[in-house]
């Protein structure tokens, strides 16, 4: 099967000047694996608006189905990706009202007046869908191109996961469709931050996601639910993903004292 | 004053698939910045010719002063970089002799013959220089297009920085003159592990290179030396990088009990 193809295009010149490790690539790779595209390039930019425009047009010229971006939408001059997408459209660059809601939203509720680099974050190529930011204030940004879907995306990796997550279904659905398997582990007596090198050692070792999530405490042991989740045209293979990194978290988690048990039985399905 | 500009090619699935972090990409632009460029833009395409050539060519085509390319020049079949580079340039893919001596003495010491597989790590473009590999088998591969540098690493970090830091010197000498800092501090009673992340902190911090050498024993406590360096055109901004960092880390080693000392005074020198 022929996957559709993404790009990844990630700004900012932190990321070209060795002070930061690019993370937001390694984790939107994954998702958009799982959700069924091949990643086929990714480019990382300085904030110049030269270089972002010549990104998203390789990446439109290529042919890409979908193109996310990260970085560049906050209030700052050098925050100019939403600009520069405009520009490499060929579009007007206009005020969005849907997102100029949803930005004074954020500061009416701290009682802060709105500035010109405050409607800066409301300002979209014309056509343009502004995506609620949940964790930090500047929407996304999703426009088609053709048959290009593009979505830019906030830097910062909490704003960026959850815009992405809100639009995951609709990336899903421009996909082929996978088989899906998602099994959820209790596990018991093991606190977060001791499972967090486990669950990146399961998620390098298997085309899995995982997802931790403390629950509470038991008899003063800390409970924690570990959902591990896999998809690919065969359902199969997702099965066989998921099950390999049972085994090993649920080994890992033994080894340090952990009680475990599966929540639920597999759910296979079709996305 | 305007500084030259390199571009990064990262090549490999594995990069796009979301299980590895791309940990070259930032300690080469930290070297890079530290040698006298600007790095302009960084690619990660697939184990694919057509994007690895569409990748050295839009940087050739953008005027780079140097590219630097890590992963894919190995003896497998997914590994083709020296060979897209070669279409990328439109020169012929040939046998250096000098890489095959290279890489025949690497399987002569452990007594293993030469293969198909084997000789493929010496085919280079026509007219390029293998640079010695200490670490691994695969010899790095420069080679000059006009005004563009190219240099070809591994992907494996240990190899890649082994053969960068060969060649440091003629890279750092195509830059304009910086200004260099670099100063050794002796640490007694810290080991090495938990001096990892203060490292890290102050190479976040601040604008330098920081290396640890662990130095042997005294009394029972671990010696290490570490080595901070920054450069830059200004000779006041590269002892202030310096200066910021060796205060940060004399602090945190301090706050763990270790014995800071200085281990000479300040080299400033034009490089």
């Amino acid at each position: 099967m022929r996957l559709p193809e993404a790009w990844i295009i990630s700004v900012g010149n932190e990321l070209l000047n060795g002070r930061i490790v690019n993370t937001n690539l390694a984790w939107l790779s994954r998702k958009l694996i799982l959700d069924g595209y091949l990643v086929r390039c990714a480019l990382t930019v300085r904030d110049d608006c030269e270089d972002i425009v010549m990104a998203f047009r390789l990446a439109v010229d290529k042919g890409a189905s979908l193109i996310v971006s990260t970085g560049g939408l906050g209030p700052t001059f050098d925050d100019m990706t939403s600009e520069c997408l405009s520009k490499a459209l060929g579009r007007r660059h206009v005020l969005n009202e849907e997102a100029l809601r949803m930005v004074e939203e954020k500061y009416a509720r701290r009682n802060l007046p709105m500035t010109e680099h405050r409607v800066k974050m409301a300002m979209m190529p014309e056509n343009a869908r502004p995506i609620y930011n949940a964790v930090g204030t500047a929407p996304g940004v999703m426009v088609e191109e053709g048959p290009t879907l593009i979505l830019a995306l906030p830097g910062v990796p909490s704003e960026m996961m959850d815009i992405f997550e809100r639009v995951e279904g609709l990336i899903r659905s421009r996909a082929p469709p996978m088989s899906y398997v998602s099994v959820d582990l209790v596990v018991r007596g093991v606190p977060e931050s001791e499972a967090a090198p486990l669950i990146e050692e399961a998620m390098r070792r298997f085309s899995v996601y995982v997802k931790s999530h403390p629950s509470g405490q038991e008899l003063g042991l800390p409970i924690l639910r570990v959902n591990v989740t896999s998809s690919s045209p065969s359902e199969e293979e997702a099965r066989l993903n998921v099950e390999g990194a049972l085994r090993l978290l649920s080994e890992r988690f033994r080894e340090r004292g952990g009680n475990v048990e599966e929540a639920q039985a597999h759910s296979p399905g079709s996305g």
